[in-house]
């Protein structure tokens, strides 16, 4: 496996590779490789002839107050790890590579990025916009794999490529879960035991909303409050939000119809943890 | 010479021309050609294979008061003289094409974009690195030629190119101006014969304020007061901003020294025209 850690290699490489008429797979990373993350990559070496995974902690995604700084790294087991699952080339910038000085351009998508994170995590999705912007310009790559943990992330990459007419296909992949149903994050490392076990009421809660819906519920504020009264009743949690919303556009729904989407975000202690799922009505 | 009008159609084109291992150039335009778009033109068409112009009066650069409506257009004589140029491809897209229902994504440059003409013009810079880096996704160039006269806007593309890593050389052309001085420019249409004349009073200012800094001048407020009494001396002028300030970052300067921009914006009646020159100190 090949690593390059500056643009201009990797923009050369990439070149290369297009002329000589292979496709390229891009799956972008922050590392800490979980079977999320090895999930992307199993489908993006599938789909192209060439593939890149890039690694890079992006600070302009977090905020002042959020972990950048204790965000899990560990670079030697993620190439290994990558590797392993037939990766051709690992892009592994330094911050200054990608932000130098003088750096002053920001990528937004207005109108999805308003609601869920974007209403405790403002500069989230500009931040995830312009990077992703960036690494898409630098290894060109013929489509993306991203995970569907990150349903609102998936939704502003899939309006900005078509915005800005990048000419890139986006690959959604399901959420990949641990035996007992929390969603794999690289942000689990941070769990003690004890949040573990609280951690669980998100699945929990999306069971229950699927069980409702199943009985007949149509009215959204009904499950959000189930679903408040579930995840309060475990230790250590605090709910940024519970929607009930179109997919696309992400704009609250009131009643259960047409396709929905159910997301969730709660601290369990310091740990910030999201997940979702599209309400089923058949 | 070929016309597309789809960006799929374009996008196809301009991948074909770079896997046959043809460079292409583009030069944007907003159309209704004059010598100085011409001149962009036949340096693209010196350093590059192929030769794509595109014509397209960009409404999200427009305020809600500016002249869109009114912005002059003459598609059938800019085909003649693009094809009489030399110029292979035009790309000429509807307004629909480039911004359809739900479009929300915007690229901005922070910092370049408050001076100057960002001042008065608040969306302008949004505006132009939205439609550049949607026209640079679309024709794929290896280079991009823009001329001197928007030399502010010409400065915000290099930023954005730089900071989101796109790869394009982007090539500045130095302002081409009729025989008595005055900056080609379409809006130059506009002008009645009485405003036509006083017009010239731009060119007269950066002619005096070489003429000052090459008699010792160095105190950037003198310059700008004489330059208020020249303009304001002719008939049908308001002063939008006379500025002496950096090339790249577009802040102001107090004293002539080192690499020094003079930008003016001056309404002539209502039809507002800028240029602009680097004053020479040696």
């Amino acid at each position: 496996m090949e690593t390059i850690d500056t643009i201009t290699g990797m923009q050369k490489r990439s070149e290369e590779l297009r002329l000589s008429g292979k496709t390229i797979a891009l799956v972008p990373t922050m590392g800490f490789f979980h079977e999320g993350h090895l999930e992307l990559m199993r489908v993006g070496r599938h789909l192209a002839d060439k593939l890149i995974v890039s690694i890079f902690v992006n600070p302009t995604q977090f905020g002042p107050s959020e972990d950048f700084e204790e965000y899990p790294r560990d670079m030697e087991g993620d190439l290994e790890k990558a590797r392993e699952v037939g990766v051709d080339l690992a892009f592994i910038p330094a911050a200054e590579e990608m932000y130098p000085d003088g750096f002053q351009t920001n990528v937004t998508v207005e109108g999805i990025s308003k609601y869920l994170c974007g209403i405790s995590r403002p500069h989230f999705f500009g931040g995830i916009a312009t990077i992703v912007t960036k690494l898409f310009n630098i290894t060109k790559p013929h489509l993306s794999i991203f995970g569907e943990k990150d349903f609102q992330q998936l939704a502003v990459i899939h309006r900005m490529v078509k915005d800005l007419d990048m000419g890139i296909e986006i690959v959604g992949v399901p959420t990949v879960r641990e035996p007992d149903g929390l969603a794999m994050s690289s942000r689990n490392s941070c769990l003690s035991s004890e949040e573990r076990r609280s951690a669980l009421s998100l699945k929990k809660s999306i069971d229950m909303a699927n069980d409702m819906v199943g009985g007949g519920e149509k009215d959204a504020a009904g499950i959000i409050s189930a679903i408040q009264a579930l995840i309060s009743s475990h230790l250590f949690t605090k709910i940024d939000y519970i929607s009930i919303c179109d997919p696309i556009t992400m704009e609250d729904k009131a009643t259960i119809e047409g396709e929905c989407l159910l997301a969730l975000a709660v601290k369990i202690g310091k740990t910030r943890l999201i997940d979702n799922c599209l309400i089923d009505i058949d």
